[in-house]
């Protein structure tokens, strides 16, 4: 465990079926005035809209809405948002669906009592919140960001063509979300496999990281071979449950900060994916599945070791006789066959991007410097280019 | 993840080298009428008291002790220390130890505002607190039995010769604590030694339980492999920080309710050893250590698949041509060649106890049902048999 760190995640998790049960009890900690936050209207038609309601109801409270939160929610929608919150005199944020819409709410929670620009102040500047934090909490019907338990929240601007995520601290987190396997099982396919990708990018975004052979790699590699196992399951038959299960609750823990202590990350994958969302409004998991093999490729020498390791300890490649480049291209290669058989997408082309959006999406392309080799502009041309 | 659940752990943590810095910040939260509880003295020799002693000073703190607590905490040294907090009109306990004096702090922290005995209501009647809890603090002290992130807390009856734990929920839980690997390194191999196997065996107590593949079973093996790496680096060089510090890490995450989730746990080994604890007084995690091959060997066959999953997931058994029956044994022979490299007793007559103990031990013994084998009296009385 190189270096210091603190953990703190105070988000309580009520998991399992019928789990939005304890909603009823929650709500009672929080002020009258609810601000329900949702997306494109499918709670609408699977009867999760009208589970809430009845309970909100119940409790007495007064509820505003805002619908239609996209799956690249925007700065346009999040000052939309900010108002009817505002309106509302809102004492407490219930968001209901996904990654986009408990990011979002996380947006609206810091911006309600702010006089600030907050795509300005929180995802140009990256400052922190100066102002009351409106408590949020979560019923999740998608997994994969882990948004329901960190301080995430990312924010389109698509005049700027800017995709920006801000991390906040512990403040910002959800008070409660809840995880019932079951809200997933309506989610199409194609986000099913994006959201088991993103789940798989975060995990390996943290793991390749660090020389050292720390507690969290080890908790990683665990992680991933549970994913590899659930997803193939879910695949084939996505109403398993028990699938289904493990996928949301592994989703939460590949980043709630828990695997990135000691390590110092890369995330550049998510860097260049966001870049690529912000050109094509593509599925985010999608976006991280089409730049994730040139990436890796280009950094393999530079992380040989770690490399070699995955392949060995995450994909069961068997190490007898082979040097690290031998096994680092086999866990690779495994990695390749795993994603053709969750049909996920293998290259931006098939998202919208062309090869005229290059220099733009390198310029949208926020340059880190936590992962096995420091990039510069023109390898992530020469990565956007492989990744055509 | 079969069942349904929870999960809510406000511990924060503040890890590294000096981390007790983060003491004075923590400190302004409290009230100013500190408990400071301690064990058998070391901390005056190593400099940790003074240390700390310096930070309650200078945060104006008015300080009360309660030393020598006994590495099994007693129900007669408990009653003293909740007088002690009573007449001092506590605010905020501060315990600077190892696992016993986190147990014993949480003991007292639900105790100072009670009327009722203490052990009859939360040992023996596992009666929930109804009064108000005196929020408490850890500076850990030896890495094993997690008590810096959960509820639990274990206390021994001498008269009745019982030991017994009760795991308190969120609101017993430590408010901050504060591990620094370095505070770790004085201690003797023997007690290092002691709290590796308990860190081993929390996670075989959650892992050998439950037919399913969930999250939880990878997150564990994930986590056994780690602690064999950085056990193993340890007893090499017991001033390798990166070792201990893995230990340490691995030692919070192996019981602070996160590898239990979805599982039944088991829990026997626990059980068996607290009942041998009671009689010799010896170090509990040299109970659990001589009494887990004899349990574990007789339990193997109605666990089959997991012990073979264990040998090869954990152990690096090659699983090629091999029966489960066969992996199986093969898992546990590695595990005890690991034992011993680690020093660790073997038997409980090593530990003062004979064959004449055996039906008192028995008695002593609690039968829990959550893994793979409910035993009856005269199993129990086998297995200890064979552990003498």
């Amino acid at each position: 465990m190189l270096g210091n760190f603190t953990y703190h995640n105070p988000t309580k998790l009520y998991f399992g079926k019928d789990a939005v049960d304890s909603l009823k009890g929650e709500l009672k900690n929080y002020g009258d005035n609810v601000l329900l936050v949702y997306g494109g209207g499918s709670i609408k038609k699977n009867g999760i809209y009208d589970r809430i309601s009845a309970i909100l109801k119940e409790c007495g409270k007064n509820v505003a809405e805002v619908a239609g939160v996209m799956p690249n929610p925007t700065s346009d929608k999040l000052k939309e948002g900010v108002k009817i919150a505002k309106d509302h005199k809102t004492d407490f944020i219930l968001a209901v669906g996904g990654g986009s819409v408990c990011d979002y709410s996380k947006a609206v929670s810091v911006s309600v009592h702010c006089d600030d620009d907050p795509w300005d102040k929180y995802f140009v500047s990256f400052e922190e919140p100066s102002c009351e934090i409106v408590p949020v909490g979560c019923v999740l019907t998608m997994a994969g960001t882990g948004s329901e338990m960190n301080g995430g929240s990312v924010i389109t601007n698509h005049e700027a063509k800017l995709k920006i995520g801000h991390v906040f601290g512990d403040e910002v987190m959800p008070k409660f979300s809840i995880l019932d396997p079951v809200y997933t099982m309506t989610l199409p396919k194609y986000q099913m496999c994006a959201g088991i990708y993103d789940i798989m990018n975060h995990i390996c975004e943290q793991y390749f990281s660090g020389e050292d052979d720390n507690t969290s790699d080890h908790i990683s590699e665990g992680l991933m071979r549970s994913l590899i196992v659930s997803s193939r399951a879910a695949v084939k038959d996505p109403q398993d449950y028990e699938a289904r299960s493990n996928i949301m609750w592994t989703a939460t823990w590949a980043l709630n900060t828990l695997i990135s202590r000691g390590k110092t990350t890369d995330w550049m994958v998510h860097m260049l994916g966001q870049a690529v969302g912000a050109y094509t409004d593509a599925t985010h998991g999608m976006t991280l599945a089409a730049v994730s093999l040139p990436y890796y490729r280009y950094i393999m020498p530079y992380g040989l070791k770690k490399f070699a390791r995955f392949a060995v300890n995450v994909w069961g490649v068997s190490a007898q006789g082979k040097s690290d480049e031998q096994l680092a291209r086999e866990g690779l290669d495994a990695m390749e066959s795993w994603m053709k058989e969750m049909g996920l997408v293998m290259n931006i082309s098939e998202l919208g991007a062309n090869a005229d959006m290059i220099e733009g999406i390198a310029d949208a392309t926020l340059i880190l410097s936590g992962g096995y080799k420091q990039l510069d502009r023109s390898e992530v041309v020469d990565i956007l280019k492989a990744s055509l």
